[in-house]
């Protein structure tokens, strides 16, 4: 008999089936006991007779297959339940689990949700949110390959950081010094300039920072893009605006039940995303919130405070930031007219989810953009050298794949929308 | 007025258009000159009045704006030129150029070709390359998507080796000692376990292999799936074949003229792969081929003659190769009788591109497995934890992408078939 997954088994009404999963709950009465099995695909009731052989003993978490009638129940929430006349244990769980699995809410600190990764992931809310991130990233991807950004896989090995940084990790590489790299920016514009105009990646990105906030972990997933021919960073905002509209669409097409489970909902955008210049957003957190302190970019508290205002406001949970101070900017970056450059940070519900941006493409200007800042150009051949050969105007962003999880599902720690987060202290598991 | 991209022009006969790109070919003549364009989408030839203002001193590569309009002409091969009444210069290339981008064949060494990446992939071969590189990954990501697998992200930085091997780059990690994963190997049997069953992961795998082959780099990129509830390994082979199947569908339906420009065709798989335990293999090769020296694995050139001898033979490219024994495979991989294993691997027109494989998942096999091959198992705590709380039977298989491109478009070093690759003695571009 074929296995069906329990999210079809309404489609089975009196038909007998064959379900294999966890044993989310087991509750004994003096002659059955009402199992429910959980699969990837949802929750079902069974109810079994106690003399079945299996049942006695099982404990919740064992992997069960099981045979029997799909019965209908108005009692039930379902509709159905499930009379089994079969069960098979695969794998016993023989120990005490360390959480309980089937709780809605675990209410565990983050300490044991991560140290019992494999466990707490299986809380039905838990589970939901890498799926939801799984649709993130699909709906990345298939947007931008539809309007002919070519993926790329650009080293994770590098031998001088993107940035000119400092916080990279240091690695071992055949008796050379090699880093880590803490983003794919000169890579990617690399691969502009390469011919392919349009391209994106999805992978990991590295920081070596020490200091340890709800908002960074040292190992990220970075949704990156760029593109040539580009005559603004106005472009690149538009994009992102159909971009994130499209994530969330396909959200909402291919996770209702995740949704559903973690009782959420997406936000709207609008025609298109508030933009403000940095300056402005200063003044009205001087003006009403008293945030006298700031001077040339916003703190975390600015960044909510903003949010907040422009929400009040214009009813939008995204703004655009735009105008960053250049001495606050990467080398790369345009510059605009007083010290300002063609950048921009999207701040959701909070929190600063994209840094994005035109960047400098003659030669030249880049040189003298990287001596400016102290830095010797030197120290970036292998990425200058890329200019010297026809470069076109050209611009890109990058969204923090943790955080928009986060925000969009209502974390305040990107350890939670991180599957196995690392940091200062966390390696394992 | 808009870009319009070149492979669009021809729907723009006797109309003026504005095409961006780069100066792919000069020629020139008393009156006029023969500029041919290149953008992301193909190549165009344009006629241009000598003094027209931005022609003189302009070198191949260097990026420009062109209007003007497209008009029949038969005697060329597109059956249409464009005549230019305006060209505006972008980045002009000022230097000599290290490579010459616009021949069919660079014939350069793998050195100039990789030194001079960004120019190399301009090249339209070379180009091509990464579009249908990308299209891999598309193919594989969508069907796995269709067909219920979660996408995951699994840490790169790990505190020990997936496979227990010694072949790992070492990290600083806050004074910690930290590994790069050598595959997801650990994470991906773990996201099965936490409840996602079906599971894939794109993303960068490190070995620190100091041998230099042309099958070998150091860094990358695995296409990597693992599922739940299967009862055997030829389920995996069944996936594989049909997942290489929708692959290749996707790149004749995506990159027409990426094969054209390669001269690729892709290969047909017929109902199903042919496949041929690994002993069988071996007594072929002592019998027909005279590798007496074999014994329980291929060198390379086995791998290559058992390919050719399943071509002549059955007319496949393909061939899987079955029953490993257990010492040539990692202590997770199910043993079969006979001190053989339910694992598998595929080859390509002589070259291995997937290791794969049911896996045990029983917490005191896999304990014992470990320690029989005289490992300590608690250096695998985390992992072995995961099969303590009931884990479904399981398996799955990684793609290696270099090696599946290399193959597929006929190169015969990976390098080639990676944007930047990392080996012993490369760590730039």
């Amino acid at each position: 008999m074929k296995r069906t997954m329990i999210n079809k088994l309404n489609q089975c009404i009196n038909e007998e089936v064959l379900v294999k999963g966890w044993v989310h709950r087991i509750r004994t009465l003096s002659k059955i006991s009402f199992v429910i099995i959980r699969d990837r695909s949802g929750i079902v009731q069974c109810v079994v007779e106690n003399q079945t052989a299996g049942v006695k003993g099982l404990k919740h978490e064992s992997v069960v297959e099981i045979k029997g009638k799909i019965v209908g129940n108005e009692s039930v929430a379902a509709g159905f339940e499930m009379h089994v006349s079969e069960l098979n244990v695969i794998s016993l769980v023989t120990e005490e689990l360390p959480i309980e699995v089937n709780k809605e809410e675990l209410n565990i600190n983050l300490e044991t949700l991560l140290n019992n990764r494999v466990l707490s992931l299986r809380n039905l809310k838990n589970n939901a949110i890498f799926k939801i991130q799984a649709a993130i990233v699909q709906g990345f991807t298939n947007y931008l390959a539809k309007e002919s950004f070519t993926q790329i896989f650009t080293p994770k090995i590098v031998s001088e950081g993107a940035e000119g940084g400092t916080e990279l990790f240091q690695l071992d590489y055949f008796s050379k010094k090699a880093y880590l790299a803490q983003s794919p920016q000169f890579y990617k514009q690399m691969m502009v300039g390469a011919g392919y105009e349009k391209v994106f990646e999805v992978g990991h990105v590295y920081r070596a920072e020490s200091h340890s906030t709800k908002r960074h972990i040292n190992e990220y997933v970075s949704l990156d893009l760029e593109m040539g021919f580009i005559e603004n960073e106005l472009e690149l905002m538009e994009l992102e605006t159909a971009l994130l509209k499209h994530i969330f669409s396909h959200i909402n097409e291919t996770c209702s039940a995740e949704l559903e489970i973690l009782e959420v909902e997406l936000p709207e955008i609008g025609e298109s995303i508030v933009q403000m210049e940095l300056t402005e957003a200063i003044n009205i957190l001087k003006e009403h919130y008293n945030k006298i302190e700031l001077e040339e970019d916003l703190d975390p508290e600015g960044e909510k405070l903003i949010s907040e205002y422009v929400k009040e406001k214009y009813g939008s949970e995204f703004v655009f930031l735009t105008h960053y101070p250049q001495h606050k900017r990467p080398m790369y970056t345009m510059p605009a007219e007083n010290g300002k450059t063609r950048s921009f940070d999207l701040l959701f519900r909070g929190l600063e989810i994209t840094t994005g941006g035109l960047r400098i493409h003659q030669y030249n200007e880049l040189k003298e953009s990287i001596a400016n800042r102290g830095m010797n150009p030197e120290k970036f051949t292998t990425y200058l050298e890329a200019f010297k050969y026809g470069m076109p105007p050209h611009g890109g962003l990058a969204i923090g794949l943790e955080r928009i999880t986060a925000m969009l599902l209502g974390y305040e720690n990107i350890r939670e929308t991180t599957a196995f987060p690392r940091d200062k202290v966390r390696l394992n598991p």
